[in-house]
């Protein structure tokens, strides 16, 4: 075997960027791939007064880009700009990037293979969606031999934290939400994780890798759980059910995809409804796989630097071997079917009368729970037709989707 | 890029053999490997009436080990010989060699795996262990970025469907072993299935993955499911958990790893616990990833056939490149650690009354169920004293472990 060293630059020294720095420090990578790793350069505006990283550090981007040694960078600096830039630059140096950086691949993921591609340079994102769960890899993998019918995942581990104490511990959003906070598991401004912009960004890219043209991720319906409340919660437990944050896909017959990221209610006899805490999971279906489910720590410093180290030794061993590359096409068709048009089964909670309810629904299912409101589910009936039929309902509080993948 | 033809080799045309020959003609691959691949022999002793499949038939391998054209071959003929001396003398002449024969893997394959080195050439066997679930590949990549610490795994779908039915619907064992036979998921002689030498070999492999060196499955204690009766469903009931047949493997502080393969009592929190069915799923801990969970059919012809495909076309984008392959030492030192050494909670039924139970245990905690037995919960002992303690128990039935990877 040919051992060399590979340099590589870390791009934003910040929970994953440290994380990357530490494994690669304390990990000997020599026996399994044959090339040792070294961090040249740690790129980061700020100064740290930490004698062991101040070798490295530079707030000069051009550093990077001007070192023939260094063939390889970690983009974990995370936002657009200048991530954006910092990345395509390299490409078009011919040096690879790795990133965890979830909203410029959602974005500019397309433009960036193509130039990985242009110019024989590798750009890999398995730390984009499910932290260390391993999931884009596999999923290109299976890609090549499966057609991918149908994608369902839990992609945020914050609202799922919510959720399962809302449903374990029957604290109310609130309080749940304060207790993740304090537990350093939602931000300060948590807006991005519970109104589902984030499970959304990461659903983009699943869907992009499935089926080979870009999603773009304003295209997918979104909604987060800020008003699930313990009432939902006591009409989905009758129910046997949980409810999570679904980012959801499915190929229909036309060969367009439905796609919402939403709270659903998740049957318990499904995989996913056992998903609890922080965990992230990703059911995937192929046409001859069946389901697979992909389960692990969706986020955290040490689980996500890993995701990045590996794509990192991934890159290693393909410098120049521009066919490892997924591509995605642009599409000037829309990709994303019409939601109105897909069938589901929905739970309703609003404060009309059972009989008024029944003349517009027809044959339903109550779920009496309360006295002051009324629950019923309507089965298998077109989003577009539920809509509809909600106008005529008085005080509807709101629907929400039964995740059943067909 | 350069599109070319790969030609390929289907050895053996049984359940997988063909699986793999109808995916290859039914899926176009071109458009995102940029190689097409195609079947150029289907080598099998039998007789086939078949039209479609008769020009590419053959019963002499040398056809296929002579052909210059023929890059990859696939060997899906299972059993250790002739499979042993094709995959052998393909991979000595530069040939890969993609395969779905864990026996094979399990008892070959430091030596396949080196040959192949050698040669410049691939041994791929993602169809080995989980059949269509991507387990290989993943834990390939996690264990360069991490370090893995345990392994357990539902490796065996048989074993899990009579365990599931004797749970869900309180059949006994030879009902629901019956019931597996009459829908085709238990084989007419089921021994390698529910005695654990089918889930043993695949620990083996899974294990030899983790740690880089050769785990011989003779050296791992395996027992099977044939004692399960359903007063061990009522007691495990009791419990809150279930009893599932566990591919298990943990390093310990020294380096070494305590391995079995055995039925142990998952707890319900254990997500390990609601793989149902025919499913599989493997656990894999890594020291920076914590828990990953890949879920999945475990068996059946085209989940199956769908992995052996995808290791094919991953040989047809790595043509030549050795780094690719995995390697496996042989060492002199035992890497499989003494069993008697690991500590763990335990259920025992014996006979015996409770007064001499706690005189030989301590404090235990009784699990009452039936009047003419008993049974109780030791817990955190090491399994040698376990054993030594049941020796001077009257009328003991037996001992299950609880699944607790700490």
């Amino acid at each position: 075997m040919n051992e060399k060293m590979i340099k590589t630059a870390i791009m934003g020294f910040g929970t994953v960027g440290s994380g990357v720095y530490e494994i690669i420090r304390d990990k000997s990578f020599a026996g399994e791939t044959g090339d040792e790793i070294e961090v040249k350069y740690i790129l980061d505006i700020r100064d740290f007064d930490d004698d062991e990283i101040k070798p490295m550090l530079t707030k000069n981007f051009e550093d990077i880009l001007n070192d023939d040694e260094v063939n390889i960078a970690a983009e974990v600096m995370g936002g657009l700009h200048p991530a954006y830039e910092f990345t395509k630059q390299l490409l078009e140096k011919g040096k690879s990037v790795v990133t965890s950086n979830k909203e410029l691949v959602a974005t500019y993921g397309r433009e960036l293979l193509e130039t990985a591609q242009k110019n024989n340079a590798l750009y890999m994102f398995e730390a984009s969606v499910g932290g260390g769960i391993p999931v884009i890899r596999p999923m290109t993998v299976c890609t090549k031999a499966n057609n991918i019918t149908a994608i369902a995942g839990i992609l945020n581990g914050t609202t799922n934290y919510i959720l399962n104490e809302m449903f374990k511990k029957g604290k109310d959003f609130n309080d749940a939400l304060a207790d993740a906070q304090a537990k350093g598991y939602a931000e300060k401004n948590p807006a991005a994780d519970i109104e589902g912009h984030d499970a959304c960004r990461k659903l983009a890219i699943l869907s992009s890798m499935a089926w080979g043209k870009v999603v773009n991720y304003n295209d997918i319906p979104t909604s987060g759980i800020t008003d699930i409340s313990l009432r939902d919660v006591a009409y989905v437990e009758k129910l046997s059910s949980v409810i999570k944050l679904i980012g959801y896909a499915m190929m229909n017959d036309e060969g367009k995809v439905y796609a919402s990221v939403s709270p659903m209610i998740v049957p318990g006899e499904n995989i996913l409804s056992d998903v609890n805490g922080v965990f992230n999971a990703v059911m995937i279906r192929g046409n001859y796989l069946g389901d697979l489910v992909f389960y692990g720590k969706g986020a955290g410093k040490l689980p996500t630097a890993s995701a990045v180290v590996a794509d990192i030794l991934d890159c290693s061993r393909h410098i120049g071997a521009k066919k490892h590359n997924i591509i995605w096409e642009e599409t000037d068709e829309k990709i994303i079917a019409d939601a109105n048009e897909q069938t589901m089964t929905f739970l309703v909670r609003c404060r009309d009368n059972a009989q008024n309810i029944e003349k517009v629904f027809g044959d339903i299912e109550f779920v009496p729970v309360y006295d002051d409101e009324t629950a019923f589910l309507v089965k298998d009936i077109k989003r577009g037709r539920l809509n509809a039929g909600l106008e005529k309902i008085n005080g509807v509080i709101h629907a929400l989707g039964v995740l059943d993948i067909r």
